[in-house]
């Protein structure tokens, strides 16, 4: 409910040392503790990558989903590259999932979209191909066109749809936390029926501050309509910048959940 | 230069206990400080705003807008509802000034804008009329419209008119800064050659933290196209939030403006 936009909760990545360690070592109580952090900080999904590279992936994925359902209540966001290891984990969860994620390869569309379906489960969409993560935010919405048209034929209420418009470090490509902007408003005119999702810390790569470059760019996103993001909500002014632009984007009326918060001491 | 848009600074207004006492008692040093302090975080123009209510405020805008100049390089921001207080301080200024400001109300217009073209100003149109300032987005742009073609009409170059789109405190009015977002882009869009500016500490009004508020809605501002403000740019965070802004706007390529402003401590 931060900012009343949808929060998925990053840190439980694998490709963290500290998380990779615990997966290895099958280690449920700081895999526990992290969810429930993130919970308490405000995330409504929880994002679980086994990604380690330990080869084993459906395995450790589905275990880490297991972990994380039977400690906190929110739903998993279920991230992976490997379609078996989603397939699986989308069999163990028991709450409809969010599945990070499709992109415009015919090929991972054809595997992953009949899971999102079978399982009524959420999906991001990468606004990205084979050949990578398209320079304009006009060839952004003709991949957004594609995918959307097949999660439409493959039963999938566009309400389930999470856009992300992938950005790039602001530090070597300096064009495209802009068109990612763009991107973003022409998405939301669309469909608007649909979401918007950006994992945003990409956009600070190589910079100092990288917090300060993250939360700023955030706002700019909720003015451009992204109503959904992938970030740690522990960080320190997350949450704060997130209940300031709810209130700036009419999201957060009378600002009656900014107010609470730091009556809470939640924004400092 | 902070963040490669137009910073003018506020803090030399009469209508702020400390600045009206020193304007009363012609107070030259601390008027004089505020002008430098302000320069040296950044401001681009000086605004100077003598509207006490003494009844004598074109000779008190004349001396603050002499006192300034002769301080400072940067040129003023002659900020009065006062048609001749403009007119005297325009015949004062050394150096072209911007002239804050002229709005829809016909006799207004009729009274400024030939100021402003007399003696090659530039001009901050807001966007209100006589009733007050309008609900939407669209409300806005009409507003704008006119307002441009009378500065056309006065023989004034589009370059040098800054459109304010003039926000509303969230607190009491839950729409509005939305609204200035949308009318900011599309102002941005009908008029590309002219500037949105924007003095937006009304924003948070009534609401805590209001640095927090002000911050993150410039951050929006800038992502909607906005290229000056109306700040103090002595705030806390202000100069950290245009520069990561400047950054992801693609209004300082490779960030060699944000890593300088780093390495010299200027964003912590």
């Amino acid at each position: 409910v931060l900012g009343n936009v949808l929060i998925v909760g990053e840190r439980i990545n694998a490709t963290r040392r500290r998380i990779g360690e615990a997966l290895a070592s099958r280690d449920e109580r700081l895999i526990r503790r992290e969810a429930r952090r993130q919970v308490e900080a405000g995330a409504d999904y929880v994002d679980v990558n086994a990604g380690r590279g330990a080869g084993n992936e459906p395995e450790e994925l589905a275990w880490l989903a297991r972990t994380v359902e039977d400690e906190v209540e929110a739903p998993l966001c279920l991230d992976s590259a490997d379609a078996e290891a989603l397939a699986r984990a989308l069999n163990e969860a028991k709450r409809p999932a969010l599945v990070n994620s499709v992109n415009g390869d015919p090929e991972r569309v054809a595997r992953i979209l009949p899971l999102v379906a079978g399982h009524g489960a959420s999906v991001v969409a990468l606004c990205m191909e084979e050949g990578g993560i398209p320079e304009t935010a006009a060839d952004r919405l003709r991949v957004a066109e594609r995918l959307a048209a097949a999660v439409s034929g493959a039963g999938i209420e566009s309400s389930r749809v999470y856009f992300d418009p992938c950005v790039l470090a602001a530090s070597t490509s300096p064009g495209q936390p802009a068109a990612v902007l763009e991107a973003t408003r022409e998405i939301r005119r669309a469909w608007p029926g649909s979401h918007v999702i950006s994992g945003l810390s990409n956009v600070s790569f190589g910079l100092p501050l990288r917090g300060l470059v993250n939360r700023t760019y955030l706002a700019m996103m909720m003015a451009c309509g992204a109503d959904a993001f992938i970030v740690d909500p522990t960080a320190k002014g997350t949450a704060a910048t997130l209940a300031a632009a709810a209130v700036l984007t009419g999201r957060d009326e009378y600002a009656a959940g900014y107010i609470s918060a730091f009556r809470e001491g939640n924004l400092a």
